[in-house]
């Protein structure tokens, strides 16, 4: 199982901004290309008031800060050079999500869609778009919220594939400042159960479903891929999974991942039978450019196991 | 607006070391020569047993460890060669304040700043002090002790100017340890309210304030340094920004910050009139020869923009 | 007082893993060897599912994972070619030790411990074991079992030494996700009256007692080190040093001491007439080869020290 697309993770979350320029961008998308990474999604375009684009629509009208640089622009330009296929993450409010952000998400969404696909499309490598929004218990009124964005989408841009990347709620989905796990993770069945009733409404705008995979202790990790894949096969769906690059384990959150535990990650997915391998991500993670010395030594690691 | 200064993080309160020698000093010296920086601040000169100096009264009388290179000796060393502005920090007996402890700070710092200024005061390059306590709400205790302590180190030294940098108590005011933000950040009315009572206080013997910029959210951060600028004026004192040059909105604390982040607050200052622009700081955070690899981007990233 | 030997940290159980092969493993027994290190210590063999060799015991019957590569034959392999001392650390089940672990741990490691030395003996540089659990509050069924694990594998291989390396319950004792200190760490005379009774249960079977040197603070270590001497001798036991060259003060866990620090330790290890010196560890904190680039700093520090 090989690695194929990764994240862009502009603008990000909760991993420290490496402040790299286009120069340094470039040579971050030839070392990509060099591992086989065909695909990038860019993580989300804002994040409440930080965005990765010139846009009317949350400058003008929902006061985001124009940034220095269109990284979008510049992402789109290096996918074309690279012949990569980049999928366009949606806007994300605040990473929490009740009702009234999910209003103002599809109230800001719909027309940001419409102006990135106006401003953007031109570039051969548009070829997707990733609803941003990270969630993993039922919620029915954010899958209504997904579906319409999704169907919205789809039908600005001749239906261009669209991809999400929930989290399962395991052991491990817990904040970033307090313990490492929690007591009670979701059981596959009960996983199984919720995702079964979102997708059902989902069918028709979700192209691919790519659960991140660290939530979950490496010894369950095979039967929640199981799971997925079914879940996928049976709402008519690709199956990826976004084997994350980051180390859930340990107290600095987050360095590189020890190649064992990817090197797991990949066989199990391998083994379910999953359509694509994606990665949380390659910049930080597993890149030789990475700030993180021990990113560098994990893309060598893969190399030697992709070249085997 | 540009840095023209930057403190030095020794002794360092929660920031890791990068055991430098005088070598890697100098170094770090050039780079800061290079992007313009006239100006270092001595963070403190000690905090509880660990110090920065040679000090007979430090060591023999209040016993802080001897430590193997005499840092002020060195830094005064390099400020003369590269023709900058050196400030000393006086001792911190251990970040926080009550009673005792300013009873204690004030029987230690006095003496110190005598034996400092006797022992350092050669150097062409010791053009001032800095009051090292960090505090924010209003502190009567500490404003007495800050003042009667100002107006002894100015008298020992001919008046040279005293510098404080102070934080405004926002949402972002929390201990490293747990959550990134608190829910009641001070308003910027109780602000202004506190520190006028405070700094009326310091007429006279405080010359610079440098409110530290990182503790409130970028949408307040106009209307703060505009309150700030108004409080140094009406007491007749310089209005510094203390640019800060690390992230505080990620979960490893601390790594350098995003430069849009850096420079959304350096055209706020610029546009609320500020005097000066420091930061805390450039060896780590922004300095090619810094350990974190993402602030050698920062610095390319900044001389990109001074050079523009 | 000098370094003499390290810990090598696989498995890892709370610092992020380098992600090196055979080739960066090598050259960095190459910088220890430069540094005068004679031993290397094997932290743990596993812990949980995660192992550092191939072994059937671990695999086979307690559902381990198989590694990609065997650490353990690779680190004698190079602790024979550049003439160091090994010492095998036994397997950790999970960091906490109520009865039941303590069973398990028994009953995985008698017969791993055979494996190992039939397997792995031939190596001339496999000098020692590593008893690998660590506690310190006295604990009587523990210390049953790291008697009788003792004396198995001392009766196993011709009586090679046997080495624990034991934390004291000092006001640094704490978990790494909370605050950096707890108000009450143990006395040194409860620390002395508690090991006492520990050791007078391992004599025979212990060579060489270790203690971390971390978890007091600066300012009381001198005196745990004497009480750590005066507990060797009466038990007939070496007693050595642990120096950790990781930075317990700091927001991030864990980034390596500074020099000034690591100093003090080692004077108060010589002066307390300790009889070895080891550290936690080199190849994260105090290598050029570490990932952190103040572990470079750390050994240029070092190597400057102990060239004088």
């Amino acid at each position: 199982m090989r690695i194929t697309g990764t994240f862009l993770d502009e603008i990000s979350y909760d991993i420290p901004h490496q402040n790299w320029g286009p120069k340094e961008w470039e040579a971050d998308f030839q070392a990509m290309k060099a591992c086989g990474i065909d695909t990038v999604v860019l993580i989300r375009c804002g994040l409440q008031r930080f965005i990765a684009l010139d846009s009317k629509v949350l400058v003008d009208k929902f006061g985001c800060y124009r940034p220095p640089i269109d990284l979008v622009e510049l992402f789109l330009t290096l996918a074309d050079k690279y012949g990569m296929a980049f999928y366009f993450g949606t806007y994300d409010l605040y990473g929490v999500h009740d009702d009234d952000m999910i209003q103002l998400e599809r109230e800001i969404n719909f027309p940001l869609c419409e102006e990135v696909w106006k401003k953007y499309s031109h570039h051969p490598s548009f070829k997707g778009w990733y609803l941003s929004l990270e969630f993993s218990r039922r919620n029915d009124k954010m899958i209504a919220f997904q579906h319409d964005l999704g169907a919205h989408v789809k039908a600005l841009s001749g239906n261009l594939p669209v991809m999400v990347s929930p989290y399962i709620d395991g052991c491990k989905a817990v904040p970033a400042g307090g313990p490492l796990t929690k007591e009670h993770g979701i059981t596959v069945e009960e996983h199984y159960k919720q995702w079964d009733a979102m997708l059902a409404n989902m069918e028709g705008v979700l192209d691919a479903v790519a659960f991140q995979d660290g939530h979950v202790e490496y010894s369950e990790l095979a039967e929640f891929l199981a799971a997925n894949k079914e879940l996928a096969v049976k709402h008519g769906m690709q199956s990826w999974t976004n084997c994350e690059t980051f180390d859930r384990d340990m107290p600095i959150r987050f360095l590189p991942i020890k190649w064992e535990k990817m090197l797991l990650k990949l066989e199990a997915a391998e083994k379910a039978g999953l359509d694509k391998a994606i990665t949380f991500e390659f910049s930080h993670f597993m890149s030789p450019n990475s700030m993180y010395t021990s990113a560098g030594h994990l893309y060598n690691r893969y190399m030697e196991y992709i070249q085997k």
